[in-house]
């Protein structure tokens, strides 16, 4: 390429070509563009959580996808199971990570791996100061969650 | 479960069960047990990266490995191409992600994906006061890289 023969346009969000979201300017997890998302619709079992879809629903061909949630102080997901795995990065404040019978209490940098089929459930603590927010990478091909009752099969316990 | 019928010892690092890499404390990218590996050593096109399996390597079955790589000031990873794609999420330091054309000033909370055969090399700056560490996330089942020479077959400049 020449010297200034082109400057390209920054690529659309949209497409399976290269590009970057942009964080926000000042700390907040948010990123231009980026809609913040109902975390589901399906089930009334959880309580102050966001999503936001940052890698794979627009056109990127990656068998994995890449989301963002923040969990308000006193919220939590669905205590659920299903075959696919999660690998769950927190990036803002800390909260705890529930997997089969094991609960840790985690912050940013942590790194939880969910196996198949265990129960699962992640939670902000009343109280907290601040969200807890963490990246969660899934299979692009996965099956639907199952909201389970109490721990569920847990071959710890069991 | 009976309350204190049993305390279940931590999950071992290996296996296909969920698990929790808890991060050095005291703000380091280092997590027990996980080891400082050579970035690779089919090439010498490459300066001052280390990597850590984070996520793919100990016996988990996601269809995609997560990575924590570090580059030193004045560092580059390979110049090269692959069909996988990438996703690289910073998590401390600048640095400087290309792909095709594209060069990009990224930090902590960006998220870059690159397409399948663009060419692509991550840079920390010379003089930088940290080194540029980041999130690589690719799938499991995956292409060899090939090295390009200069920007190889770049989609914009051709």
């Amino acid at each position: 390429m020449k010297p200034s023969a082109k400057i390209p346009a920054p690529p659309p969000l949209e497409g399976n070509h290269s590009k970057v979201l942009k964080r926000a300017p000042g700390g907040a997890f948010e990123w231009a563009g980026i809609a913040l998302e109902a975390y589901k619709t399906e089930t009334a079992d959880y309580k102050g959580i966001t999503r936001r879809e940052l890698v794979g629903k627009r056109g990127e061909s990656a068998k994995f996808h890449v989301r963002y949630f923040e969990i308000a102080p006193g919220g939590y997901s669905t205590l659920e199971k299903h075959e696919h795995e999660h690998v769950v990065i927190p990036l803002r404040g800390r909260g705890e990570a529930q997997a089969g019978c094991y609960v840790w209490n985690v912050g940013p940098g942590d790194v939880v791996y969910v196996s198949p089929s265990d129960p699962h459930q992640f939670r902000c603590p009343e109280g907290a100061a601040e969200p807890f927010g963490f990246l969660c990478i899934v299979n692009a091909d996965r099956d639907r969650p199952t909201p389970v009752d109490g721990l569920g099969a847990c071959r710890i316990c069991e």
